[in-house]
């Protein structure tokens, strides 16, 4: 039965493709609008497609540099398994391919957003969701496509019938190598874009905005177009790529924890492999219907709209939970594993309504970030920060209660039984992300909401028009809080249950090194190959009272620090250049502020681009070599530190600027909708201050985090038998 | 001899209080001035008085209340001993009194400092950097002679001599208990004063500066007194509590540390134990010898005066140096130990030259802040936060290397030896804060000038006696940086010296509750007073692999966020009260502009007295109770979680907070200087937005830190017997 299950994988992948290939067919269809819409959307198309060449360019030298590296340890160093380089290749091209096919539909769909908002808002709503479907749907479908086609290729080279179950261990172990593929293609593609973005965000707003006093997304703002590709480089195609890979890694991770589990038992130990893999499936097969229950009546007001979107996701999630059960009856994995799910779900649930209360302008925190601005933008600033940093309360708790009621629950509330705790760790993620395919389009469909607005703004369409696109984008804005909690809940749930991998990885690292026992300092001696979570932590001495775990935690600390900040200044650098390649053009382009001449669009895009591709080389080759070192100098139990430590700081760190980015941009909209003196009051122009510095908080150094903690993790499982063989301590 | 060698505790305490007496009625006879001069240092001393008699009130409430918990668990739960409700309070108590007369000095000094300054810039160092020493020697001497009385004491109770050495074991880790009460009463003193300075600075400063354009410390600013009454109550009498405990704390983690190290060898006990005991004594002679090498001829340039200062520092820093060779080498504890404290100074070293180049405006880093300033406040809060948060590496690098170097040479070498490799750690700690009598004069004569200099603006002074104070205060900052390096340093080293000590506190109060063996789930037992660390570490599970381990390391990484916070959010809230009351009495009382009628200045002085009281509640109970509740829900493996979750992202935080904020202030200063257009121009203007953001990071939320993860470990060791006998895990 586990058998016939597993199929689903690869069907569930199959429709996700064929429906984003419907609804990209189906949106294509629809008009463009007038010349001057299309030609717009053409600019933007060019600097986006233009700039993801750029960065897949320099992508793939990264990556031949990287699988020659991976290549000299399998076949050189003989310290890994000779698919490593390969899986690393095709982790990283699925999931860049998953960001080219959500961008290209999105630089599509926005004009065609504004040409249905032009007739109804629900037209644009139809266009603009569906668009974000397209790429909720290639991640999903893209992931299950390389997790079942390694997954078949690799039982054909190690049959798992008969055997003592190493084979499943040695096959999953190896598939998790290419969640690291993915991770680094993710890193570059949110780092590159978020500084992208930003910069051009930043650029804009300060002159145009702020100086020029001129509209958000005016034809006039040379640095326009540049800001609009950014929506598309950063929050399209960063997104799909950093999803893409928490998704597939959370089920590699459940995967290789379930066959670690039932090692002793060959019978059993299928089940829990596919497990993840067909609450995936089944998950993306109810996104898929979910997605069609979107829809409302012509001329429905944006609280329906709000509802019919709500329904979609939480048709697909009440769904997943009750199939759920199901799937794990019919696997025979015990009750618990499902409470398991249960407990990742609700986890991700209370992070996104915390994300809600403390960045929606709705509830007291986010008002009183906005009071704050009668006394200018400093306490603006420090008001801020204060809530951001309060507000990583809940995410936090909701993380550790899940964790621990998932792991008992999971391991019928005996702590020993570590195995099964830890999958029950990695299948709560797993449940949080099984209906990415529509969360995703939730998340998705912001930007190209966004773009269809800026659209509607250069192309002088009625101002009706923009009306209805920014109630589409924020509409978007209060479904993506939601979106939100699941990646960043999932992320914490992933690491954790990648730190387990880890540990498999040295196991099998060990044996593949001829090391067969475990020779203890007391006399003990066990089997490498039986030896239990437990006894490693012995062997490697990975305690609070080994100063190497207790200086491996600082550093994973740091780390996470020192990224935010490289990331933080590289924003703040091609921002600064953006600035003043916009002052230029006002001063030395004549009849631009009157709209005779047009600006040089171009100009500006190629300096977001290069800013951007120069800026990300240094954080995210650091995240890669950090993780390396620390296992050379520093051994096992200084990785196990540093992989904790950065987790446990990039995840508060991450919700501490994602949510004080999110509350200073609504406390802004909150004076612009009439508050505190409304708009051009000295409060707002404060306000306008924190919402330029909460940008790169919250869609380049928040965002970035979540994918550096699982690459941290991804490198050193990839390494691990590099740092058994050679490391110094 | 080692007995004799104890003496010297108690004969440094008497010497650094004689002097202190002496420096102090040295500076007493020195002329206040002109009465206007002595007029205005009443206010500002009635004021601060006035908030240290509030403070202590509040404070006492809650120590009372501690105290009847403490009972509770001593006489009626009977998991700790009889003496720690009396410890406490003798801790609680030694700190605020080495608070009130740093303060009270301080407050004396000012206005003496200004008149000094009327006549020659190296008069006003020695009033001002006498009196900062009076601050110094007070904390090291009632630390010391704290130390000293219990050791007396409990000796007298719990006989050494002939014994198995378990008494000395029991004797240091009661008297470690007694650091709490200097926690608490620290972190009270740190976050009250540092609301209370930086929501009058904020206050004035946005108002006054930014609104109305008059100068610092005008007498037309009603918030100017309370500003200047902020300077004492946060930079010094904060400053003084938070030393003298970490100070205390280093001494005594690591004298229980080398009890336990010793056990098995009654004979050789007594020696580590007194090891930092007799280390810091010496140190406290040499820092008064240091004190008075500080001298300079009439007429002395600030470069002069600046060598002068670094003489004084380096004098004391290379002889305890030496001396400790010669102490190690007759307490006979190896070369190792020594070369530990050498490791320990060397890092403290290295954080001050990192603190220095990136918050100085020599260096590249604060200047690109001020660069940044050319586009707006956005960009400098930008910059700035990019900055401090990438400053965070070589600190982090410095404590971790100079941890592992500290361990591995008192250890010869041998990462087995984990006795003495933490008692390696603690000592190095102990090095660093060795000669704390002079370097803590050198951060204390700071807010000493500073308060002269507004004396000086207030009274109407001429303009050179100003210059001449700001010099001192600017000289004050570069002397400061090394000083806060070596603060930071040795919180993070005795924070890790507190971790094993806490393990420590487990075996006693396991002991007390008659848990005689620890039976492991192998099968395995052993009598609880022979076990070693690691034995505890298998027993309670204290690996990564324990999911309550994870989870507490989350909770620790969360409280440092949540904690820095709320003082954030207090300071921004008070701040606006402080706004509001500024520009009414600028709008309601006639003339105050023109200087015809004077400000209301004691309301204002209440409202900090009363935002800081109220907001420092909640911060300051949850690093009490956190710890606690972790404790009874998680058990030993949450708590030790917990801890170092706490040490390393508070640390972190820490460190990019004061940097953060530190290289705001002097970007703004470097533009004043005349660069990028200089005072008044737009870029001036954004400096200043960044100045008063950094305001509360460097001197509110940064050093709270601090406190806060050594109290959350005090708290622990506790509460150690009450986790052990009632937690549910």
């Amino acid at each position: 039965m586990a058998e016939q299950l597993f199929w689903l994988a690869p069907i569930g992948s199959a429709a996700a493709l064929i429906f984003a290939w419907f609804f990209y067919r189906q949106m294509k269809k629809a008009s463009e609008g007038s010349e001057r819409m299309a030609q717009i959307a053409s600019y933007v198309r060019t600097g986006a497609m233009a700039y993801l060449k750029q960065q897949y360019k320099v992508v793939t030298f990264v990556f031949i540099g990287l699988v020659i590296l991976l290549s000299f340890m399998a076949f050189v160093l003989k310290v890994q398994n000779g698919w490593v380089p390969i899986a690393f290749l095709t982790g990283g091209f699925f999931s860049g391919l998953a960001g080219f096919f959500g961008m290209k539909t999105a630089t599509y769909a926005s004009a065609r957003t504004a040409e249905a908002a032009r007739k109804s808002l629900d037209g644009g709503l139809r266009i603009a969701f569906r668009s974000g479907a397209v790429m909720g749907l290639v991640v999903v479908g893209l992931a299950l496509l390389d997790i079942s086609l390694w997954f078949v290729i690799l039982r054909y080279f190690y049959p798992i019938e008969g055997g003592d179950g190493h084979n499943l261990v040695l096959i999953t172990t190896t598939m998790l190598t290419f969640g690291m593929g993915a991770s680094t293609q993710a890193l570059f593609a949110r780092v590159g874009g978020g500084i992208y973005t930003k910069a051009a965000d930043v650029g804009a707003d300060l002159v145009g905005k702020v100086e020029a006093n001129i509209p958000e997304d005016d034809p006039r703002n040379p640095a326009t177009i540049a800001d609009n590709v950014g929506d598309n480089v950063g929050d399209v195609a960063g997104m799909g790529a950093d999803l893409y890979e928490s998704y597939a890694g959370s089920i590699l991770a459940t995967a290789a924890l379930g066959a670690a589990a039932f090692l002793g038992n060959p019978g059993l130990q299928f089940k829990p492999v596919v497990a993840p893999m067909v609450i995936a499936a089944v998950g993306t097969l109810l996104s898929i219907v979910g997605i069609f229950v979107v829809r409302t009546k012509e001329g429905a007001s944006q609280k329906q709209l709000l509802s019919a979107l709500g329904r979609g996701v939480n048709f697909s999630s009440v769904l997943i939970v009750i199939a759920s059960f199901f799937i794990i009856r019919v696997l025979e994995l015990g009750t618990g594993v499902w409470w398991a799910i249960v407990c990742g779900l609700l986890a991700g649930i209370i992070i996104g309504k915390a994300t809600e209360y403390f960045t929606s302008a709705g509830f007291k925190p986010t008002q009183r970030i906005a009071d704050s601005a009668a006394t200018g933008p400093a306490t603006v600033i420090i008001a801020g920060i204060g809530t951001g940093m309060m507000s990583t309360t809940v995410p936090v708790l909701a993380v550790v209660v899940g964790t621990v009621l998932a792991y008992l629950s999971a391991a019928d509330f005996n702590f020993a039984n570590v195995n099964m705790g830890l999958y029950g760790i990695g299948i709560a993620a797993v449940g949080m992300l099984s209906t990415l395919g529509i969360t995703l389009a939730t998340d998705a469909y912001g930007p190209i909401a966004d773009n269809a607005g800026g659209n509607a703004e250069m192309s002088g369409l009625d101002k009706e028009v923009r009306k209805r696109t920014d109630a589409l984008d924020s509409l978007g804005n209060t479904t993506a809080a939601t979106g939100k909690g699941f990646a960043i809940g999932s992320a914490a749930l992933t690491a954790l249950a990648l730190l387990a991998s880890y540990v498999e990885e040295l196991k099998i690292g060990m044996i593949r090194l001829g090391q067969n026992t475990l020779q203890f300092i007391d006399g003990r001696a066990i089997e490498t190959a039986r030896a239990t979570f437990t006894d490693f932590m012995y062997y490697f001495n990975v305690t609070l009272m080994n100063p190497v775990v207790l200086v491996g935690i600082f550093l994973g600390a740091m780390t996470a620090f020192m990224f935010s900040g490289l990331t933080m200044t590289a924003v703040g650098r091609a921002a600064a250049k953006m600035v003043d390649e916009v002052r230029r053009q006002f001063r030395e382009i004549a009849g631009i502020m009157e709209g005779k001449a047009e600006p040089d669009y171009a100009r500006c895009v190629a300096i977001s681009t290069k800013g951007a591709q120069r800026a990300m080389m240094l954080p995210s080759l650091l995240a890669i070599f950090i993780p390396v070192v620390t296992g050379l100098v520093l051994g096992v139990a200084g990785v196990m530190g540093l992989l904790i430590g950065g987790t446990s700081t990039g995840f508060v760190l991450a919700v501490f600027m994602a949510n004080a980015g999110g509350a200073w941009d609504n406390a802004k909209k909150y004076i612009e909708e009439g508050h505190m003196g409304g708009k051009g009051s000295e409060a707002h122009h404060a306000a306008v201050i924190g919402d330029t510095v909460g940008d790169p908080f919250k869609d380049t150094s928040g965002p970035s985090l979540n994918i550096l903690i699982k690459l941290m993790s991804m490198v050193s499982i990839v390494v691990a038998g590099l740092t058994v063989a050679y490391s110094l301590m």
